[in-house]
């Protein structure tokens, strides 16, 4: 495997002003073609923090990569840094300078004054042609034999650089030693009780990781082994977990619950309409997230107020006065309501008790009700969820997108909460 | 100044995976705070990295804070390495076992058996209680006086003790050395147009961080002189800048734009329903997440397929032919019908077109239009968001609650877009 690190430069990374897309696309960049990132250092437009950045990296790592400092104004400071580090000359490099000239001429902007810091150069370096703007990237190797990168900043311009140049001549390395990955995406399951199940059929030349999101556990299984041999044992394992996890596992790969719903909808040529009253719009735009939804999403009822039950989806009055608005009688009177409503062939609902206030000792805060109504009958299903009201909310949009999945689906509704 | 370093413990966001939400909500924290994060460090689930980052932060940073890595599967390295680190024992306490125990007991679930994992902690660490989660926080202060915060990688559990404990406390660390800031939140202006409008405003020795969100900028303003002088020259600054922006200005400090329709409309025992098409939920859910909505927010129709916004809200089926649904006229009539279907007395409405398909020459991805229909009268307003599903959904959301805002408060409806 090859030591890969990407060192940002950038107050702004730090100040939380702006995301850092260009690593996201270098880190994915580098999964893509089989290599990964092995450590991300964020540091600020200044000498001595850059400095020590990349002396510690060039000590760990086989590649390091740079974003940023490669433009004119006094904070870009990436080419003398790097020149103090390797103990280079810079050198004004008189063919970049008419390059850029010639740029500038072509875009009819004057040239600025300042060009030719652009055109510093530590000496050995090759340069990486910037299509897309002035700065050139370098490429230096050092007397060890690690390789440095410097790309500039700007997110497009790194980006066609990385893609054309850089990520595929780092692949090239070393293609042997290819990274083999799988994902495997688990609902209705905690991180613990999975680690437990799965512990037993992990070989050792796997490693599983466990990416738990709200109410769902996405695991990671990564083998590092020669090309063949590392894909059938993935094989393998992942077969034996989904058979061990059975159907809390909902999807291989990228997949969402929401995508996957719609997708089994649209396949029948049914139409899913939604009756929220906890998660108050959230589960519907969860579905609506995904283009084309219109295909099969008729639309949604939003009933927060107990009138609205009534009128807009036809709980009897009574059942509200007997059993409560959060009830079990409820949720599957308004999954019934909002499927008659659209003429849907399928209905969802939500009620429950998102907190902080409205919670009693026999319904507390996190209390849900989630009902389906579907050609293959009706259901519902109760929980309780840890408290916090967007956590409540934000649990109960998944568990009702798990129950649209197994009806659809003709699973067992209700596995519980493993 | 105090030098703050944060360092992720986590592969899936070194694989691109995962955006890291905790580094970027830390970092903005601390600038909130007023101040800053000076270095930031990504490393594997792997003990010899995070040791090595742990040493270098430490000798560079007067507070370090890491998250990730305080789960119970074997990959959650953080207890052990920092115990080996600061050369500490790893001591077993009951407390936090008997509270792990009850939590579990509370929802009903099994306790797993590895549950004593996360009741290791180094000798001397503090506790920080996690609301939301299982595994608790831990500060530790080194020998040399540093602290050392370590918090969870589920973002909601990392969010809320840092905005709870971690951020205020290190803001308390060095009131003298501390800045002074104000933060003034501003909706429907471009940063750059923010910043040449208040460039000629800010004295020397205020500082303004522009942190812009979809389709809003907040804007930091921090004073470092000493205490009296600075609050009276920051007063004066915001005072100005407010004056210049204008009603493009909803609030200053926390309050987020639903929070503060929703107060304005519980003042006047206002209800406010919504009608959703383009944003399918999005909106409704947004002001659901305050808590006390039921207070002022009556419901919503998701009229997704044009059948909806006939029969539910009553939009007439000739505007839909001759206007189409993503039209002037359709918004007007949902936001219209909503309220009178639910006897509110505020109705907004979303009407647009999301993408990737469905743009064309004359209605192109992005067009969005969001009507609203209260005691005062009734408006509509239209824009072009940049395209991306979400982009478009996610400031249809914010610009329908600005339009909420405007028509509640008596202002101007229609400032377009500066």
């Amino acid at each position: 495997m090859i030591w890969v690190e990407v060192i940002t430069i950038g107050g702004e990374i730090l100040s939380g002003r702006t995301r850092d897309t260009n690593f996201a696309f270098l880190a994915r960049g580098l999964v893509g073609h089989g290599l990964a990132c092995q450590w991300h250092t964020t540091v600020p437009d200044d000498r001595d923090a850059l400095t020590e950045a990349l002396v510690g990296a060039l000590t760990r790592a086989d590649v390091v990569i740079t974003t940023g400092g490669l433009g004119a104004t006094p904070d870009d400071i990436t080419r003398k840094v790097i020149a103090a580090v390797l103990k280079r000359q810079l050198i004004l490099r008189e063919d970049v300078v008419r390059a850029l000239e010639a740029r500038f001429a072509r875009l009819n902007r004057p040239a600025p004054p300042n060009l030719q810091a652009q055109a510093l150069v530590p000496l050995g370096a090759d340069l990486i042609e910037n299509t897309l703007g002035s700065a050139p990237g370098l490429r230096l190797r050092t007397e060890e034999g690690r390789f440095l990168y410097c790309l500039p900043g700007v997110p497009f311009e790194m980006e066609r650089m990385a893609a054309q140049f850089v990520l595929p001549e780092i692949a090239s390395f070393a293609p042997a030693a290819r990274r083999h990955t799988r994902v495997v995406r688990t609902i209705g399951i905690g991180e613990t009780v999975l680690a437990q199940m799965l512990d037993p059929l992990i070989p050792r030349e796997i490693t599983v990781a466990y990416l738990p999101r709200l109410g769902a556990v996405d695991l990671y299984f990564a083998a590092e082994a020669e090309a063949r041999s590392a894909e059938a044992v993935l094989d393998r394992v992942v077969k034996a977990a989904r058979e061990k996890i059975g159907t809390l596992v909902y999807a291989e790969g990228t997949e969402e619950i929401e995508e996957l719903v719609g997708r089994e909808c649209a396949l029948r040529g049914w139409k899913l309409a939604i009756a929220e009253s906890l998660t108050g719009g959230a589960l519907a735009a969860q579905i609506v997230n995904v283009p084309g939804a219109s295909r099969y999403f008729a639309g949604g009822i939003i009933a927060y107020a107990n009138e609205a039950k009534t009128t807009l989806l036809g709980v009897p009055e009574n059942w509200l006065r007997e059993h409560g608005a959060v009830s079990e009688a409820v949720a599957r009177s308004m999954a019934h309501g909002v499927r008659s409503r659209f003429g849907a062939d399928v209905g969802i609902s939500t009620t429950g008790i998102a907190g902080p206030d409205g919670g009693s000792v026999e319904k507390p805060v996190g209390l849900v009700y989630m009902g389906v109504d579907w050609p293959g009958g009706h259901a519902v299903i109760r929980r309780i969820f840890p408290s916090g009201r967007e956590q409540v909310i934000g649990r109960a949009v998944l568990a009702a997108l798990d129950l649209a999945r197994r009806a659809i689906l003709g699973m067992p509704i209700d596995p519980g909460r493993v």
